[in-house]
């Protein structure tokens, strides 16, 4: 049944022992929906217990601090930010089916909860979440208020996607006035990189090639590479923007080869191309501006059938 | 004489025929700063026209679109984000003891000018030329909405520095409400690189050596590494954080060396450790975050050096 946040906000205030699901692969988002909700759960006097298939990232542990672990038998469970059980996790699963609540801003939600409060132009779940605590009528201290702005600018990018709005940056502008530390998040967040990233980085670089007259960059990752500079799975968040990142590249091209020797190609666009029209000719998919698909060959024979599918989409020589 | 916006905007409302000044090596706060005033006054039926001693690098020209050229003979000179007169640059210099008014941020600021207004709690001088804006009672069309937009962000880094405060995001918010395009704004100017610049990147990060047990990171520009990869002086802005960005880095050090061999020297901290006093053993200065100093020798040379004060600082061995 869809719910108002008015409504979920009543509930909230009626029940008790609350288990609170975050997505596997945990984000800034789902970490910081739902340690700000258990943080509202508690000051109401009410025993709430966050979990998540995987372990919450370091960087992440400043929006856990003093949320000692409660061990209790569940009457209410809320999944926040998670749009299909599938992402719950495998070890999570088993709460697949008796998911209460959904909390979430992903256009693509599901709808596999008993009362679920879907709104896609929210930028972050933390800003429903914001809603929520308020009708819940908790006051926000300053680390609900950190919750919050990390959601927020972890799934806007630092205010530089489009999915930003009027309202995410107001939402910001209160948590900063209720004691979010901005500042600190964003380095964090953004401007902090693992010695083993920056290795990985280096080496990737060296191999970014340009096609179609600049207007297409492709970088490729070897396992060697990955191994070599000592980096891990949070090291290759964002690498396959990079090539678009430079000036004049519309259609920015990683390839990553996998533990089989394939590769794992991602196709970014800035421009009018669609990634996803490139990467259906290749059995995969995704959305215009970034799609994805997998290919086997040597990296030479790999890069030379996208680059050709990319000069194809571009209408450029390779 | 220290003045109010509402004096200023009083006055600017009064008078006629002017020229606003940016300041040398112009940056998206000063030029829209100055582009926001021009494109008010003239909505008021004034003259009004911009001047800089340096041409404004391409990615700003979205400020300046569809403001012709007006040739005329000043009656009042304003400075937009200008501390100091010596900031003018050379070709702007004889202005400089007959400046009417100046609008700045900067708490630095030697009040030059016969009126000023200098508020060093605005982020960014558009933040202060909205209120101006405001005051002159213009509205406020999406071309100056960009202009105010590009000065807060470029200014707070993507409202990721210390700077940036709720009145920053409230009227960054207010701004994308008027018809600023914030993501694409933000995507030129943080997420986009020259292929020079991609190529001086590489060549530095392979340059990077750590010390004081990773919590000190140097890098090294030559003057070879910077004609090998194209590069010119846009392509600098902002290498000389990238070894603070490396996690447990506390001192980043960038050397630099000049037209006459000698090294220009930039110290960035992240932590308690004062870049400017170190920089002070070397007879430079700056800020507890930033600072700079010049010196003389071999890279090895000149590196051991500061690293050594570094270390002296940290209370680390080198």
């Amino acid at each position: 049944m869809e719910n108002s946040l008015k409504e979920a906000a009543a509930f909230f205030r009626e029940a008790d022992d609350f288990y609170i699901l975050s997505h596997q692969y945990p984000d800034g988002d789902t970490i910081g929906s739902g340690a700000a909700l258990c943080r509202a759960l508690r000051k109401l006097g009410k025993r709430a217990q966050m979990y998540c298939h995987d372990a919450f990232p370091g960087k992440f542990q400043y929006l856990l601090e003093g949320l000692e672990k409660q061990s209790f038998e569940p009457k209410v469970i809320v999944a926040v930010d998670i749009a299909d059980t599938q992402l719950l996790g495998n070890s999570m699963m088993s709460y697949a089916d008796r998911i209460d609540w959904c909390i979430d801003h992903h256009g693509s939600n599901v709808h596999y909860a008993r009362h679920w409060v879907v709104d896609p132009t929210a930028a972050a779940t933390t800003e429903m979440i914001y809603r929520l605590i308020q009708e819940m009528d908790v006051e926000i201290d300053s680390k609900i208020a950190e919750c919050i702005y990390t959601g927020i600018t972890t799934d806007t990018g630092c205010f530089r996607y489009t999915n930003a709005t009027p309202t995410s940056y107001r939402i910001a502008a209160d948590m900063m006035e209720l004691g979010a530390q901005a500042a600190t998040i964003n380095r964090v967040m953004f401007d902090t990189k693992s010695r083993a990233r920056l290795e990985l980085e280096r080496r990737v670089l060296d191999t970014m090639a340009f096609y179609c007259r600049g207007k297409c960059a492709a970088i490729y990752v070897t396992r060697q590479m990955v191994q070599e500079s000592g980096a891990g799975d949070d090291d290759m968040d964002g690498l396959a923007s990079l090539p678009r990142q430079v000036e004049g590249v519309q259609v920015g091209v990683m390839m990553r080869e996998k533990e089989d020797g394939s590769f794992k190609i991602s196709v970014r666009s800035n421009s009018k191309t669609n990634a996803s029209q490139i990467c259906a000719q290749f059995g995969g998919g995704g959305h215009p501006a970034a799609a994805g698909c997998r290919l086997t060959g040597s990296i030479e024979e790999v890069r030379s059938r996208v680059v050709q599918a990319v000069a194809q989409a571009l209408g450029e020589p390779i």
